[in-house]
């Protein structure tokens, strides 16, 4: 494995045989595996789980990473193509990226989209202009459209809370934050479930609609898997039957990039804040999925996050164990 | 070992052990005994010792260490139990720290106290607060009125400059510092000094008196060790016979987080700077400990911590070598 | 090897030999040969190369690194000699350097200088007041006039791209930058290619020359290898029949230390941009190297950066094997 991308660029048989992976160095510990093998973590913008979880994994198999990120003492990093650099910092990525790759086996890279452009932000372009300036393997950390880390732990989740996850329906909800968040997450959980077979409801307010290309991406996934993806801004006929409730906010997409417009329509949409009330009419045994970071009682009431129904802990921690797996294929010897 | 959070809760003979554990990996390097082991550092105070011993110790025992403070370009860290998040911070401890404990096999934590409520400080609400979130196996790295991390390596220190420990008399002396400092330090050391058997004395201005239970605590400790515990203001009669001078500034007692009372109070003892009239009636060998960091020339003076009685830098050095058999004994194999 | 502070301590002799085990190590993996191992990285100057290269180098190796900056959450650290510590910084090098040094088997320190004396900072003056609180083995990660680890690199660059490298010309040219940078880039290479017996032209506007302790010490090592050392400020001149252009920016020096009147020098300069004109009557094989990082459209141009002439990348990523060589001899097994 030279990419790791999209989940896309996998087929379900070989998700499979990641996840297989995962588990088995979960029971059977490998630390020498990876021994003296170097991964470099390129962070442009923030992470927690992404953070611990992959240097996590590089110690559990025995190598280790290097973290990089604007934040640290380093020299400012610019990312603007073309610029004259004779403002505040001092270094490119076009060096940085393939500087800090020449030094590592595999280099994974964070870089949220600008939110300026949606074609733009849906070829990720500003992720692949860093990914094209190295030939060492890569490994996506959240870029504009994509965050293949979380969905192959999110297919694990799935896998540990229900049997027959390809009969349930799956809930990916809009909420309440007071920030324009990327799309990365619900574009990645969409089409995840899509490729699982799952009933697929897209439940979000007026102006929050995933972007065509996105649906229609699920959509054939869906077609392939034996699922269905469907939209709604009601909450009662999404939440029917619903197996999981998956929450994450993202940015208006009416008029992508239009900050204020944004701003406008959030105002009005407080009440998109899960509480109990929310599954009145879902399965007993429905559970709460939500990648982290959190806004406690603003996106989430805090007694559904504390609560029975809440997964989110576990979530995380197959972060780790997902990326092991990951590692492991693409840093292993043969 | 699951929790190392107050050496208090470890006999003497425990105490021995971990100290001939310590001393034994020194000689002899084990570098693959926690291979593929994890431990996970928070910081939510800041560090220099901690921070680079605990990663070096993990490191000597072929483990590895991820580290995670506010300040990382993460998304902000909320601390506040039930507050509703629509501030700056993005993420809740409540979420964080069973995350990051869940890709570790221990955690350590630091939390300076809040210094706004005694009882609170004394109990270290806020530090199990944290804890109470995770199963796995922590290390209290600086709470507000505990760092048993300090106190072992300050035994060990002991250990290595006197012979005949419990003969000796220890004294606790405040100093002068611009800031209002926690109790942490001063109240883990009286209470090793206690278990030790030595004479021990408390030396500190009027409104600084050590919190009774921290006193009462550490007369229980001395009882037990043969050992006694008292509390001056007189510098002479404190420093009489001295054979180890332990300096640390702590915060007003008197009207605990008052913070103007504070510092109405500190403005008047600028000459609680040691010099080396402090030990004219000192045993001639006796030896001045601090915890570090020392803010020279203000809390003692150059020439008395860069002269021979001075052992700040094997003290610190002590930090790594008792966290390695911390570590060995909570992560190591049985 | 206990120290690695400057390239004119070695041999050339002694300089083949680690770059043959910088070779060796890179085709013939040792995962182990530093097994718990521990390398101090203090960096009170920015730093990524350097930062990313030496983690990596220690993970290539199975040892591991312990990072420490004043940007972190530690307690601000105070550099000035004997000064009352009643400021923001709660800590001074005299205890953070040589605790920092206890905890591992080599220290290294990046400290540009003060440039404020020019004898002081040809000195090395502050970087050897810290060196000289440890007796643990230590590297200079670049000092006010040194940077012995990008001289080692850069030896090996030079050996991958030219043969018989004593017979060609070696033009060390300034180049316009916004700052006043230090010299230690600038003398460490003229050095370097001083030793190796090119034909060493340094190219700098008026005002700009390299301050004479540097020059001579560069001409006696011509001396010895048969080399030449020759200074101007004719463009044209200096890039006759070149095969190598190294460029630098750096302070000026006439009046070193006096900030505005290097403004005022530079304000006239922004033409030392260099371009591919630069090259019309160097040989048609000369190469571009700089120590990154490099201001875009500012130092270089754009497409010299990107073209064909460019060895930049390949020379940072020498910095790791070198700097491996370096940690093998210093900390491997006997």
């Amino acid at each position: 494995m030279k990419v790791f991308n999209d989940l896309a660029d996998f087929s379900v048989d070989e998700i499979g045989e990641l996840l297989r992976l995962a588990n088995y160095l979960e029971s059977h510990p490998q630390p020498t595996a990876l021994s003296g093998k170097v991964l470099a973590l390129l962070f442009l913008s923030p992470s927690l789980r992404t953070l611990a979880s992959f240097q996590a994994a590089m110690t559990r198999l025995g190598g280790g990473s290097i973290v990089i990120s604007p934040d640290m003492s380093i020299h400012g990093l610019e990312t603007r193509p073309g610029i004259v650099m004779d403002g505040v910092a001092a270094e490119h990525i076009r060096e940085a990226v393939p500087v800090i790759a020449s030094y590592a086996d595999a280099i994974g890279i964070r870089a949220f989209g600008l939110r300026k452009n949606l074609a733009d932000d849906l070829a990720d372009k500003d992720f692949h202009a860093m990914t094209a300036l190295t030939d060492t393997p890569y490994i996506n950390m959240e870029s504009a459209c994509n965050h293949p880390c979380q969905s192959l732990a999110d297919w694990k989740t799935l896998d540990e809370v229900h049997e027959g996850v390809a009969d349930k329906k799956f809930v990916l909800s809009w909420s309440y934050h007071p920030k324009s968040l990327p799309l990365a997450v619900p574009a990645a959980t969409l089409h995840m479930a899509a490729m699982r077979g799952m009933k697929v409801t897209v439940l979000r307010p007026d102006g929050f609609a995933l972007p065509a290309p996105l649906m229609e991406k699920a959509q054939a996934a869906a077609k392939l898997s034996g699922g269905s993806v469907t939209e709604t801004n009601n909450r009662e006929d999404a939440l029917q039957d619903a197996s999981i409730l998956y929450v994450k906010s993202w940015a208006a997409t009416d008029d992508y990039g239009n900050a204020s417009e944004d701003m406008n329509l959030r105002r009005e949409l407080h009440d998109w804040r899960i509480d109990e009330d929310w599954f009145s009419n879902a399965r007993s045994d429905c559970r709460l999925m939500h990648c982290l970071p959190v806004r406690r009682d603003v996106e989430i009431c805090e007694n559904v996050l504390d609560g029975p129904r809440s997964i989110v802990i576990p979530q995380a921690r197959n972060r780790m164990l997902a990326q092991m797996a990951v590692l492991h294929e693409m840093l292993g010897k043969r």
